[in-house]
């Protein structure tokens, strides 16, 4: 056996620091070069919890990662396309013409727990379908249990901010042929006075019937005649030109504009002047049209049995929701503030209603916060730079199964954004999603009052992992 | 006196390395971190060119600092709008409706030692004028003489490519109101077979008169009741989208249809949805219109004396031609071939024709090379990666005299994109602009096969900088 060489320091050091930044920065302090490796004991350190994660990465990691690259490849290789404009009561499964239902955002709800902007939302819907002559009336049925409630999710729709609509509003009908599926979400309601932005005012609901009687139809003319187009195929141009197509959908709207203005200059309907009104003001129309294909792709993912990804994530404004594929429990926690935030001048956080709306489903889907990292307008939010912007996107890709082949951000040399949110990954990093997002007044009924990235709870998250891992350690009788 | 510390060598180098590379090479084989600064003598130490710049850099340097603020602040501060589409007859100085005139791109030339592709478009529009009633007719009016070649720089006037217009053709009319001047450009040919990509053909003639007898007057109708339009105001969302607002202008031209949608969409003329199909296969729409724009802020620049700045860039695609703001006279040099460039399957340098167009006056203008490092798409062109693209923003900021206060790139945390090419500066480095531009085929009248970043030839820079001291250092008698 050879003799050992006597133990020697080094002429030079360099430092990979794991855990608390103590020892890095007395290292840091001599002026030698230290990198920090944020650890944190996984699952907050909680036994139950870091036996959940010892299974599901251990013995059921393999049926596990399995199920999650199928949804994986179907949320990344789905082709949602829009194929027409429709009312909802003709073409949401559940839903007829003449129903007097509403589908609203989030988990399921009754409507003494609905916020404020909701409530409002809800009660201009009601009076635009004519159920009620005016919102006092609106809000007599409504608290009398006669107007039905239902999440939109539960319909394979999805619906941004307080969104909620009638049979008559109209939807865009997104069909992914490989999943053999549709999904749909309305006709984006636009600037201004508007129910989505938590307004009743008279305004806002005749923007609500102008949505029903005009543009609702002449759209389906347009795509009829344009025939179907590839959603996410935009989307992904949009990427390039910054949008994270959640807060941020201005070149996707163009492109999608672009691209139909032959068919929008032919209709010969005199009132093709005040759709073109409304769409030239309106620079998240593609916010929607995004939503109904994510919620398609997602559609088709949920099918999937086993996976730890969340395929559903939507808030109505009281509570925070997710589901995993393959199981159709919901798993609740409050929802949250709005964490990194720009206000309009006078307001603040005081002022403002809690996270809200399905939007997040585009976050499932490789586009919003995981699209940060491409968006100069989402960096505002989130410090100012493009490398503000990117962190949130790294934050993402720590979290997420895989990366999107089609959402490339030219930052990252052209890699895929971040796509399947595991819920192993954001128990054992304590990190759930960034959503990119507007921010409503908390009950003024005055509509926007900012825009921001929120974080998701991390309860409701803990909850669905440890149902998980429940159901799989415990073969089906 | 104390007594000086005797010499040690340190423990630790560091070597900043100027010149040459060989001594850097060596320390880094050594493992010590270097930093290497380029530099090269200077003019490439003629000693008439040295001498030059010793007194445009020094005791000139006042006058000319004093008369280049004054230029960048006109380049940077003007205001160009779009106030209407025009027949080139109408609204062009010096040219009436009924002469027999073209304007061409780039400094004045005989049909003898014009380009092939520029030849072409030049019959064409010819023929499109009414002129010949076909291209040999054309060819041999024009070997005649019998129709008049003027450069259309001269008539406040920039065309892209291989442009020849005749006084049938739209223009963009551009007002800069704070320099009491105007420029105009035509609307751009579109893609597919065209003239201004130099081909002939029938499609290529007809797509001239369908600019002068329907895209031409139902612009100008949707421009007219839309109200003036401001140019730099879109090209900076669009520097913010990805556009370098040359080889790029996807995101502006598609801001400014959306824009305009309402007045489009109100068009009651059936033949609207002509050119409604012109307008949505033509994501290149702005790039005339930022052209107007450009040339206007230069042509208001160019009433500044003394300077020594561009603010004339234009090439024919046989002579390169600058001149400098305060001086009509043109400093030439062959056209160079474009070196950094992607090509059509099939093609290459060997079948390229040399740089040519004028739409080099967005370069001088904050846009094209100096935004590259904005624009995903100019990477592709550059090297692949996006620090490839602010690589050339970078080699712009090097002979540039300021920055533009609009045009602002996310990656260089918003900073804005150079501005006032400096030709002591030019000289000083030996590094000419970068003008990304497409290619065209040399003599097949094919059309476009590539395109890519052209570096203007540097001696007609050297030349412009002798002429200035020259002019300087002569008081006028």
């Amino acid at each position: 056996m050879p003799t050992p060489e006597p133990l020697t320091l080094p002429d030079d050091v360099a430092v990979v620091n794991v855990g608390l930044d103590l020892f890095a920065e007395a290292v840091a302090d001599q002026g030698r070069p230290v990198t920090s490796v944020a650890w944190r004991i996984p699952g907050g350190g909680e036994p139950e919890v870091v036996a959940a994660l010892r299974r599901l990465y251990g013995p059921l990691a393999e049926q596990v990662d399995a199920a999650n690259a199928e949804v994986v490849r179907r949320l990344d290789q789905g082709v949602p396309m829009l194929v027409g404009v429709r009312p909802a009561g003709e073409v949401v499964p559940g839903l007829a013409v003449g129903d007097r239902t509403l589908l609203h955002c989030g988990p399921r709800i009754t409507y003494d727990r609905v916020c404020d902007p909701l409530r409002r939302s809800m009660r201009a819907a009601v009076v635009a379908e004519g159920w009620a002559p005016d919102v006092a009336g609106a809000d007599a049925l409504l608290q009398a249990g006669d107007v039905a409630l239902e999440p939109a999710n539960l319909h394979d729709t999805a619906v941004p901010m307080v969104t909620a609509i009638g049979p008559s509003q109209p939807v865009h009908v997104v069909e992914n042929a490989p999943g053999d599926n549709r999904a749909f979400a309305p006709v984006n309601q636009g600037p201004g006075e508007t129910p989505w932005f938590g307004m009743e005012t008279p305004a806002a609901i005749e923007r609500l019937r102008f949505l029903a009687e005009v543009a609702g139809p002449l759209l389906d003319e347009v795509v009829q005649r344009h025939g179907p187009i590839d959603v996410f195929g935009l989307a992904a141009q949009g990427v390039q030109m910054g949008d994270d197509v959640h807060i941020r959908t201005q070149a996707s709207t163009n492109l999608l504009l672009r691209n139909l203005l032959p068919e929008l200059m032919a209709l010969e309907d005199p009132r093709r002047v005040e759709l073109a009104t409304f769409l030239s003001q309106n620079h998240l129309f593609f916010l929607t049209v995004a939503m109904a294909a994510a919620r398609a792709v997602n559609g088709w993912a949920m099918q999937v049995e086993g996976a730890s990804i969340v395929t559903t994530m939507a808030r109505n404004g009281t509570d925070f929701g997710i589901r995993l594929a393959g199981n159709d429990e919901w798993f609740l926690a409050p929802a949250p503030p709005i964490g990194q935030a720009l206000y309009y001048a006078g307001f603040g956080p005081e002022t403002s209603a809690k996270d809200v709306g399905d939007s997040a489903v585009l976050e499932l889907s490789g586009l919003g916060g995981p699209a940060a990292g491409g968006s100069p307008s989402v960096a505002a939010f989130v410090g100012g730079t493009m490398a503000d912007a990117l962190a949130t996107t790294e934050d993402m890709d720590r979290i997420c199964a895989g990366r999107s082949s089609r959402f490339k951000l030219p930052l990252l040399d052209f890699r895929g954004t971040p796509l399947g949110v595991d819920v192993r990954r954001v128990v054992e990093l304590g990190s759930t999603p960034k959503v990119t997002t507007g921010i409503l007044h908390v009950d003024a009924g005055t509509g926007q009052v900012g825009a921001g990235v929120a974080t998701a709870p991390l309860e409701c998250f803990v909850d669905a992992l440890l149902d998980l891992d429940q159901r799989l350690a415990t073969p089906a009788r």
